[in-house]
């Protein structure tokens, strides 16, 4: 048993309504020295879709032996299972909604679900649920010394884009970010193209350098996705697009 | 003397504008190596009322020796005192406006007022006078040593619910949160039972698992105050509420 | 070579999208113990002109060997180049668009333009650019060890006010803070005396107690510049003011 690099946070809480200053009590209280990194409080209340898109983005750019603890959960005090995961060195805990899905499609992933205490509050397991689980985590033990092995844990995925008869890709909006980039499900290796999206069409570019001010076109983003993006400018607000919506590649050969 | 766990904040500044960016400065270069744990910068600028039911929330959460700093002071640069308490082990430091009030109940509760630097800004205690004396109690100094004895603190409470001839227990709202749920200082026992509010009813449940999606039910929250809630919804915004409107619980008895 | 008090952050990428996720972990990996200090992530997208207001007030409150990682980058994928300051025992790490200017004017600055590796995201050099640099400073390598010399940067200053014939001192709006006091580039050592602003005029004063409740009044804020301020509200919404409108200051004398 060595002791963790540190515990993350993920949560749709805020923090002007004081959850999250009680779990880091909890957190500060039974995992001493160990240290908390905030990663967000803002993902909208009981997004489940944006979680785990954001999840996907992060959970193994930390190091092995990271605790990840993800609470956006709609679901407490109902009949939604609490789990933890061992993935790839790192450990998530949270509830089985689909938020943890990320870690689920390692080969070695373990899933336990957590026994749920009756003093625990029925509306809060971030703090007497999932926090006493992180901490005793990060110190060190193992996932089967606190839950039981668990098959049924929900799995989503980023839907895949489709292929159609003329060569055309077709995919959807999964995310608008803060600067107005439109994220898609689509991705390619062509360097020459166009997508098509709310009735206009985006020239492919290698980097927003390539684009004039003001121009929409279509990159590969940070994530691998295609972004649609409107350079020094917000292409969500110039299109009015929602998560969803249609979006079709096509390559220039 | 004894290094401390954590210094906590909780403050009304937004980090934008590079108030909190400055005063976290003054606690890196006076109190190195002690972590500095961000509880909230959201509160609502100048809602003494709302900081003080969320410090209520975590005080005692942190483990004995944690250094609370609050700034949420609407009266900087006023005649309001400074102040820093010692209670049941945790520290506390800021004005003396009512938001420290939790930490006041308690039997061992000390006070002092604390100085202030005549080359402290007007306009920013909370870098040049609560961050520096956070820093000293990180490091293990006394009150004591800082500050002289002040029996004259600021001590608000919350509300109690009054009941009147018929049974019927008379409350009000005290806080809505992120999720839109309406928290009153109705506290009960009963399991049965229903809350008037806005004109309508809500049935009390232990937890969402027992109402039905979108239903308006009451539930005995995580604070341990009855909380009105819509299962996946929002009850603030169903109900159109504000803090102080009056709330009844009949229980079915 | 000894490792850094502490990794600060400061970016306009807000929270809910993940980017900042994405960079901690970088950070985690790659500088693992070393603290980090989140300053703020709401800078407003793209607003170079209040970051560097922002990285004014803070850079040099924190201690000798703190890094400072700024990323507010528009041009981020353009031939702006990356670079690297050191200044007074501080490190920056960030765009060369101003943003770092204010560790431009000491007189032992140092920079270096930093290589942009090819496999880095052409949108996200937050995560595979600053990132990485700043775990290496942070573990004590030298500015020079990472990049070249570089002679060019960027170097924005405030507009300094103008004094006129009749000795009034014309200054402008500098930035509106969360509680809508309004932060001019005016500085006084007059502590008798009137700013007009919005056709309206602001007694000079020395504190917020000197002022009625609800007046509009100018005093010395705790960065040093004049501010515009209504005691317990809004002197922005007042006003309806906007970055960039002139203020004049008549001394009494």
């Amino acid at each position: 048993m060595s002791s963790a690099a540190a515990i993350t946070l993920l949560t749709d809480f805020g923090t002007a309504d004081g959850y999250v200053a009680e779990l880091k009590g909890v957190l500060v209280s039974l995992a001493p020295g160990i240290p908390i990194v905030d990663l967000s409080h803002d993902i909208p209340p009981q997004d489940i879709a944006m979680a785990r898109l954001t999840v996907a983005r992060y959970w193994r750019r930390f190091p092995a032996g990271t605790v990840h603890m993800i609470v956006v959960d709609p679901g407490v005090g109902t009949s939604r299972a609490a789990i933890a995961i061992a993935s790839e060195g790192r450990l998530l805990v949270g509830p089985d909604n689909g938020v943890l899905s990320p870690a689920l499609f390692s080969l070695d992933a373990r899933v336990v679900q957590l026994p749920i205490d009756p003093a625990a509050s029925a509306t809060f397991h971030g703090r007497d649920v999932f926090a006493p689980v992180a901490a005793r985590l990060a110190l060190g033990e193992s996932i089967e010394r606190i839950g039981e092995p668990y098959t049924e844990a929900v799995r989503l995925r980023t839907p895949p884009p489709r292929r159609d008869a003329h060569g055309l890709l077709h995919g959807e909006v999964l995310a608008l970010d803060r600067f107005g980039n439109i994220i898609t499900n689509l991705m390619t290796r062509d360097t020459v193209g166009m997508v098509k999206i709310a009735g206009r069409a985006a020239r492919l570019v290698h980097t927003y350098g390539d684009a004039a001010t003001g121009e929409l076109v279509a990159l590969v983003g940070s994530s691998g996705f295609v972004e649609i993006a409107v350079r020094e400018g917000s292409a969500a607000a110039a299109l009015g697009i929602s998560r969803g919506d249609t979006v079709v590649l096509s390559a220039a050969s």
